[in-house]
């Protein structure tokens, strides 16, 4: 039973610039069904700085960060964990008596659903996009061994610098030749302008053994549906959002929950 | 039915040095029976700026600030309602769109009270106290018209300095004398150190007709008990917490709930 909130309860929070629910309610979920002293509040901001500023002087336990904060909130905390190190991109703050560190659980989920899903770090890939997400995503390939890849990207010079990091290729698209493990880090397939959009053409889909989409809403994108319907291996968006939210979770609360609460929680989340 | 909290839900919190679970416990009941998307939750701080500014930079709807930030608060404000400017005092700081305006509910609360159990502002008093409280309850008393009154301070440099704001007189201690009007905004019969203590003496509250104390914990103190046992009209601290709450709530939500909905929050925030 969790207690009502009150001086004891611990906040936790997000911000974003078009903040979503599902933390929110994952969150929350989880704190409901353990009984934990927690609440969580997505919140936006304005005011980078004067949102970490309020985190410090109010003793806000955890905070998600979301575009565009990502980068710009580095130079506000006191440590980088390795998993935001490695990518200078931050997306969660974890508040320790006034000791901000962030980390990055997009980097720690890929690296987790990677060796969870066996995922052969011998196979050649191919890596569609070059944002943030892109950066987090080919370096915990790059960490999970990957040596053979190939960043794909319309925007050259960021496909190119991205790829130069690890010793990866570059090309400007993908041809149907593919390669065995496929991923996706672009909003082609996402709910919205880009719905009935294929990450990668059909050909390459046929040739791959797994077919893996950072794309959450939905959970099942054009992408994704074509690979299993070809009875492909499949890594969901919707894998990496949970879990990048459990290991918030458990780093906010120090609590790891079974992960069939976890399944219940997400799938109330996104209900 | 209350939403469950997301990105819409507006919070509100306090700050104190050391935050009681009253004001959680009161908002977060009536959010649950109005069905407001709205969750309150007590904070302290070591940092007053910064939580002012991150009140600023979340978004934060409303804040009650308690000791000792009710004077530090004001030029971090936008603007002071004539009901903080009178007393240089904030309890309570509203969010407008970022204009952060300060009101102090003590004030109104006590004014409210006087009127609604009719004390004749014809009526002498008594008021033991000189702090930030006394201070509140002294200026609504002048407002409401109360003429001639005596502030009873031990502490004669503050005592004097209220009193002269006011054209009060001012004693060290209270004789058996009395006044028709017997006010207490001192911890005597307060829950703790001073719980046994009487604020007034046993001959001035038999010749009292109305006795009016501040402390709200316990609800019924050594002198309103006498009072009441001597069948004196009685205002109680209780109500005056009760009500500067309420109004708080009226400033955050724009909502004036039904009596017998304040009343049962208030039961469960007590009990």
């Amino acid at each position: 039973m969790k207690p009502p909130i009150g001086r004891d309860t611990r906040l936790c929070m997000s911000l974003a610039a078009r903040p979503g629910n599902f933390g929110s309610r994952f969150h929350n979920r989880l704190y409901e069904i353990l009984g934990l002293d927690y609440v969580y509040k997505a919140f936006t901001t304005h005011d980078l700085a004067g949102a970490v500023g309020g985190i410090r002087a109010l003793g806000i336990r955890g905070c998600a960060v979301s575009m565009p904060f990502k980068e710009a909130v580095i130079p506000m905390l006191d440590a980088l964990d390795p998993s935001a190190r490695a990518i200078d991109s931050v997306n969660t703050v974890v508040n320790d008596d006034g000791v901000l560190t962030g980390f990055n659980t997009d980097y720690t989920a890929v690296r987790l659903l990677l060796a969870s899903h066996d995922v052969d770090p011998a196979m050649p890939f191919l890596l569609r996009g070059s944002g943030g997400m892109a950066k987090a995503v080919a370096t915990a390939l790059h960490d999970a061994g990957f040596a053979d890849g190939t960043i794909v990207a319309r925007n050259e010079a960021a496909g190119r610098a991205l790829a130069e990091v690890h010793g990866y290729g570059w090309t400007a698209e993908a041809d149907a030749a593919g390669a065995p493990l496929l991923v996706n880090v672009t909003p082609l397939g996402m709910a919205g302008a880009d719905a009935g959009a294929l990450a990668f053409d059909a050909a390459a889909i046929a040739r791959c053994r797994v077919a893996f989409d950072v794309v959450a809403l939905p959970a099942e994108t054009p992408f994704l549906a074509a690979a299993r319907a070809a009875g492909k291996r499949v890594v969901t968006g919707a894998e990496v959002a949970t879990l990048q939210a459990l290991e918030q979770f458990v780093l906010y609360t120090g609590v790891r929950p079974d992960p069939s609460v976890v399944e219940a929680a997400a799938a109330f989340a996104r209900g």
